[in-house]
């Protein structure tokens, strides 16, 4: 069973690996990916066998080759092509992050109920809400992000999935109905930082004291 | 044990018992939670009794009572006071966050090192990243949320925990590091869309063909 932390971890090894090409080193071996992640020697080689990536162990790996079959895991060797709903702050703020920039997303429109919203257009097309399936069907688009109120969430992820969008991140906090093997992931601010406040008082509640350490 | 999950439950629980008390309800039984947040009854007196909180099956909980309570572990008694460090698109759009606002979490000013994203000031005060300290201090603030670049998040942390904030939610894809019994919640946008893109991947690979069904 592949899960969530192993599918983070390969992202987190083609980040590595991709630095240390460009360093122009041309092998390397679990340890080295292990010291650059943070994690164990033998959790490297699990992930990579998990995946399907062989190597051995005296020769180590070749980067080049690493990074092209992590690419395809991660789907990353296509181009990622996102659409956003919903252009309030939150929506508006994604069309330009940067860290997707840097990742090789790329939102190519963004949609709103709202006209005013319509207006500061810069590369990325913002279009009325209703042009949202056209639009995603002649740009063959999968994913979808869902920055609406959480009213409308579920409207527009019913016109999303009859479009063709195969799966979005959702920052409404309400729970949406897919049919199954269609993907979403929650992302709920509010609630992270709720969980920060949580622990932050059960800590002034009972401290702990110890060394310097990472979290995760 | 207390896990994330059981915080967010019992946060969605309070959300729940907050609608039902608008409509005039008194009582509530842990069926009604269940039915009100998509989890078994026995689930809701799980979470209940990890968290101390009493009531009897036959006349279950008051909901005035159980929402004091709630408040009280979730620290949502308390005004949950939050300053920005990064004003860039993110932290811009978290500043005005309507979600944030809707669970009573404000946001009480934000800093950046270039002077001229401190302009559009509105109510929240936005001041150069060298007043943060001074600011902590004298307003209290405990929790911070991390949207500067990956290069200046560690330094910022820093900044932050001497100036006593207790935790923080961190955008900036690294890892930061902190003493133990500080707060980091990771939140990772480009890695929640990349999980996303993997999935939907996997599924076109190997697709599931079944019943409607929720996604947590």
């Amino acid at each position: 069973m592949i899960r969530n932390q192993s599918i983070t971890r390969l992202s987190r090894y083609n980040k590595a690996l991709v630095r240390l090409k460009s360093m122009g080193f041309v092998k390397v071996f679990s340890d080295n990916l292990a010291d650059a992640t943070g994690v164990t020697p033998a959790q490297v080689r699990k992930d990579f066998s998990l995946f399907g990536i062989s190597g051995n162990k005296k020769g180590g790996y070749l980067i080049e080759d690493l990074v092209v079959r992590i690419s395809e895991i991660l789907g990353k060797n296509r181009e990622q092509k996102v659409i956003i709903a919903g252009l309030g702050n939150l929506g508006s703020a994604l069309l330009r992050y940067r860290n997707f920039q840097k990742e090789g997303i790329r939102i190519v429109g963004g949609f709103d109920i709202n006209p005013s919203r319509l207006k500061t257009a810069g590369e990325i097309p913002l279009m009325p809400l209703e042009e949202m399936g056209p639009f995603v069907k002649s740009n063959e688009v999968r994913i979808g992000i869902i920055a609406v109120p959480d009213t409308a969430a579920q409207q527009v992820l019913d016109n999303m999935i009859q479009a063709g969008i195969k799966g979005v991140m959702n920052f409404a906090p309400i729970r949406l109905h897919a049919p199954e093997g269609f993907i979403i992931r929650n992302v709920n601010l509010e609630m992270e930082l709720e969980l920060v406040n949580y622990y932050v008082n059960a800590q002034e509640r009972s401290p702990v004291i110890g060394d310097w350490e990472d979290e995760e």
